[in-house]
């Protein structure tokens, strides 16, 4: 687990702003639900898997409630759904935070992680897959960033699967397998296969990289999956989507609860999100039987891939306002830089206005402003207090210029 | 520990928006710690007190490690600063996160809360509850509530305490009594004072509200508290924040790690944010003997007490699109939420652009609308693609009008 600071921390949160911004646009709503949930939800079979369930922090609270920490927003978004059966469908809500696992820390995962997801339930039709990526797409997009999402349909995979020969029983352990071509490469995934007895076939086709029609060729057209797939890919290329997908036949994606498409999101070669369809979850928690489809970024992963490419917007002015002495001057110091705040709040302008707060001389006051990066500093003094204007020096430049203080508000600039 | 949904979260991170703006304008960093520390950081004693400590929410995790979930975001702070000794000061940096404890769930207090806080480390004079406050003010403002600061110095309450006949040994016992006065009443204080045998004498100069000068008297212009006082109160009243703020000797604050300066928030009569000087607080966590002052905002507390007197800006349009036919009639309807939330997005509206998801005929897409609070309808049918013009139904008149293709952008307005 990480402390964040200063610009880093300012880069996640900016992050959270745009992802939040844009699913407002799409029609989601907010739901925040509690770190928290009752052990017995978070371990249900079929939430999130065994391995899922060994990385629960969980523990008994003082009245003896076993109780788990949340290690994602898809659970407590199917319970919440589940004890709310009069929420209007389609129930479309985003939610942002943080979710933990005890996991072994490695490279780019973290015990504790930043989630920001989407989700629509109710809508058993590929509307509610296209929506949840083309916010995807404008969520990155508005990121600035290069990517791609990887699709896939889990009925197509298996389908693929028992047309090479995999036995029903075994489809479920082969996907799982499949899930681990990222870090085991291909020769690894036969090795797995060898292990439990599947028959390697399927490597030979994914490996190529096949297209959507070489698969359907194989698994046939009626395939649901197949069909799925096609459906979702015309609606994306009609709507000007389609360069930002592929396809990807070995797609599988980890977690139990996906019944039908699958995605994940490619940033700089790293997967930061990924979803699908997991029309089971929400009866699992003692709900209708309501279909739903979602996607979860993984902010902290993206933060890490992505770094100084995320298009922040350029920050305005870091103003330092130091008084050189007490008494009056120090108060005329106050004065104006609430002013110059005022100044930038009224007009939207996001800048930064610090006084000086330790009394320091000039040159101490400059050596901060250039440490914490400010770009001009006020200098209030006697000989200011008495000729009404006051000395900015520009930190780039190193020029001082006088200012009525009449003039001051420009100074945020 | 409860859900938040729509506009009930929206409002809530509203209030968060709020904070780290204004936070942000004064130069404060953001900073986030994880949920879980060592359990032995949060028990610390000195750190949150005894009654602070039964309330942590802790557990061994897997590896054996004794964590705790976080009670406040000072300690995390101080943490921080201790193991980062290098950091500029003064250091000021804001929080806004969930902290939790286990506590009887009451009105108003929840096991699960979010809290946002600004701190200033390393500034040893005024000026540092000064700015604390000053930007506390302006949150408060920003969000168009009535409030009040109430300010005191424990080292005035102190010296009251022993002024009053109350011994050296005795003091924080009787502190931690007048901090229930809000719960118990003077009457409840007075019998706390009894079975303790502390001297109830300082009661009867708390009840009436004595003013700065009435205390003075009592303990003298000499006391470190009542200089404090004085300095902090003039460079509030020069900066015209002085009706915000009103001086109140019986404050105490409950948590032990208060030094010096406390302030409480008030608003409708409720305690939404508290805050003081703890100038031993980083040097208990290991760190160097280093001042600090700061305040926190109970934003539950705060949300659910100010509720809809939060002044929220007004949201824009919220537009339902439905396309009432599938094929080409679907793939307009598509492109035409798309170009809505372009439009939307390139003049920096709000808007919410939803496409019906469903294949809804036209009432079901109205009583959805209507459900949701959607302003407009934009229905799409085989006759639009025709002529070139959709139907425009605004759902506060019932009026229909036809827009043309090109002219669809003011549709979010």
């Amino acid at each position: 687990m990480r402390d964040f600071f200063g610009e880093a921390e300012r880069r996640r949160q900016y992050v959270l702003s745009v992802c939040r911004r844009v699913f407002e646009r799409y029609g989601f709503e907010p739901l925040e639900t509690p770190a928290l949930e009752e052990l017995g939800l978070l371990a249900k079979k079929g939430a999130g898997g065994a391995d899922v369930e060994g990385e629960i922090y969980s523990f008994k609270d003082k009245g003896g409630r076993e109780l788990g920490m949340r290690f994602d927003l898809t659970v407590p978004l199917a319970r919440f759904v589940a004890s709310n059966p009069q929420l209007t469908k389609p129930f479309k809500r985003y939610a942002v935070g943080k979710v933990w696992r005890y996991d072994r820390p490695q490279k780019g995962r973290y015990r504790e992680f930043m989630q920001a997801d989407a989700d629509i339930v109710g809508v058993a039709g590929m509307l509610a897959e296209f929506e949840v990526l083309a916010s995807t797409v404008e969520v990155f997009n508005s990121l600035g960033l290069e990517f791609f999402i990887r699709v896939n349909n889990r009925a197509l995979l298996e389908g693929l699967a028992k047309s090479c020969g995999v036995p029903a029983g075994k489809v479920a352990d082969c996907l799982r397998c499949i899930d681990k071509q990222d870090k085991l490469g291909w020769k690894g995934v036969c090795r797995e296969f060898k292990g439990k007895k599947i028959n390697e076939k399927i490597v030979a086709v994914l490996e190529k990289g096949g297209s959507l029609d070489t698969v359907a060729k194989i698994v046939g057209e009626k395939n649901t999956g197949v069909k799925a797939m096609r459906e979702l890919l015309a609606l994306l290329e009609e709507a000007g989507l389609g360069r930002y997908v592929k396809f990807d036949a070995s797609l599988a994606r980890g977690l139990e609860y996906y019944t039908g498409s699958v995605f994940e999101v490619m940033v700089a070669g790293v997967s930061c999100g990924g979803g699908g369809r997991y029309d089971g979850l929400v009866k699992l928690y003692g709900g209708q039987d309501t279909p739903a489809v979602g996607i979860s970024y993984g902010i902290d992963r993206l933060v890490d891939a992505a770094g100084d490419k995320i298009g922040m917007p350029v920050r305005a002015g870091k103003v330092l306002v130091a008084a050189v002495g007490g008494g009056p001057v120090q108060n005329t110091a106050l004065k104006i830089a609430a002013e110059l705040r005022a100044a930038a709040a009224a007009v939207g302008v996001e800048a930064v206005i610090e006084s000086d707060l330790l009394g320091r001389n000039i040159s101490k006051n400059l050596e901060y402003a250039n440490k914490r990066g400010f770009t001009r500093v006020v200098v209030v003094g006697e000989r200011e207090l008495k000729t009404g204007k006051v000395t900015v020096k520009d930190m780039q430049s190193g020029k001082e210029q006088m200012v009525a203080r009449k003039d001051i508000a420009g100074v945020t600039g």
